[in-house]
């Protein structure tokens, strides 16, 4: 079947968006894979298939698969300004604020004036047992050793747990050694993100983060809600920041304890193609 | 401004192939490099482009710019493959046999019956001097130390040097771990791509390359010419074998000293596409 397909990317993570709104799409984990594959397909992090919702409420519903192995994964925020940017720059919809089922829920991306995308991306949690982390009790910042010297982190889970450091200044910081000793520090049972954040003022971080089971990405949108969320509690910023990564740049708004954090950046179209699977 | 382009892939060695015999086509290094980056734009290892020739004895002049850097580069055998294909399924020429002018001279090209595409590979060269390879005298084949054991390999030249080894079974050769102990070896100033074969037959082996500077890689087409031409050497294989590696089938012939070698494989259309540069 000849398949029309948008290829799209937010700060470097990149996506195949594919319209299951006009046509009915039932791709198999080998299409999906053939997708995926950067040398005898198109290539791409993720595959997100666009479809029309199943819940009233929602506009539309859209789907995550993995390009490496075709499996379906949970969503990310990379991937929700992607399909906002899709089904309004193909007209499937004329709203700015849409309502999407996902595989963890309701959530309501938002189309800016600017073009931009913001996203929520869920309240922070700290408690060690849900981040999980070994400490006695719940607190701003720990002192843990990473090889030979003790580092200050801030623990915090996104979904998924990250624990932030305030470095002078990102371009040396020791992410490629440190990074793998904390993500496998025994204190992070389910291993962890570790993020490098340094702080150019009160609404300005430059930010590295090496990926847990990835090494180091070009950006990390969870990282960037952690490192944030984590420099406001540490009193360092304020409640809405501007963040550097090596991908690009993300605007971070985070009102507090049991607020979710807002995370607002680009979606762009990179190219249009037909493929015959 | 919109540019149409095909994505091709031959063993795994991919392309995006631009017609500039239809349209005229200046690209800036920058809107190169955008081609080819894998998440930024639309990803490939090199970028084809077609063009008139300004030979009068040429059909067509193609140049290969390297996706990572924007670079012009030397011809390559799956590049050329790829340009077979293109020009034919495009209709820019029904002719099976193509006269291109490359960076190198004029080749000849040729689209057999089946689909596959045979290149001409040039002679391969053994003496020391022209690999290069330190040795005293030119052999069939020398012990090296690698690591504790020592190696009987093959020292032979297709325009880049290639140090190729016999293995029982390819799937559990040492690749990653003699591959860059061979390719720094320093018999080989130059360094060397390390090859391991395993004879299935006389007309059949399995092969592995890890190439110089890039690690192993999915098929290396130098690499297979280079294999076949040390197994008819040391009288383990007959004038044509075919080839079996990680990224596909190739078929290898070659007439003895100081013929050519031919490398018939596939070329595949992967997808069509237009991006705004």
């Amino acid at each position: 079947m000849k398949l029309r397909f948008t290829k799209m990317q937010g700060l470097g993570n990149d996506f195949v968006v594919l319209d299951g709104v006009s046509q009915a799409l039932a791709l198999s984990p080998i299409q999906l894979r053939q997708l995926g594959d950067r040398h005898f397909g198109v290539g791409c992090d993720q595959i997100l298939l666009v479809e029309n919702p199943h819940h009233p409420d929602a506009d539309f519903r859209y789907r995550i698969f993995n390009g490496a192995d075709g499996g379906e994964v949970e969503q990310c925020g990379n991937g929700a300004r992607c399909f906002v940017r899709f089904v309004h720059d193909r007209g499937l919809t004329g709203k700015r604020t849409i309502r999407v089922e996902t595989a963890r829920g309701l959530i309501t991306p938002r189309l800016e004036d600017n073009g931009l995308v913001t996203v929520d991306m869920g309240a922070p949690r700290f408690s060690p047992a849900e981040i999980p982390f070994i400490a006695e009790h719940e607190a701003v910042s720990h002192s843990i050793k990473v090889a030979a010297r003790m580092v200050e982190i801030s623990a915090v889970s996104m979904g998924n747990p990250h624990a932030v450091q305030v470095v002078e200044n990102v371009d040396n910081a020791p992410v490629a050694l440190e990074g793998p000793i904390i993500e496998h520090h025994p204190l992070f049972p389910e291993r962890v993100n570790a993020g490098f954040m340094q702080i150019a003022s009160r609404s300005e971080i430059r930010l590295r983060v090496y990926e847990r089971g990835a090494g180091e990405t070009l950006a990390c949108g969870t990282g960037a809600c952690a490192a944030v969320v984590s420099g406001i509690r540490r009193g360092l910023l304020d409640p809405t920041v501007q963040v550097h990564t090596r991908g690009g740049e993300l605007s971070i708004s985070w009102a507090g304890e049991g607020q979710p954090v807002l995370m607002t950046g680009p979606a762009v179209t990179v190219f249009e193609g037909e493929i015959e699977l």
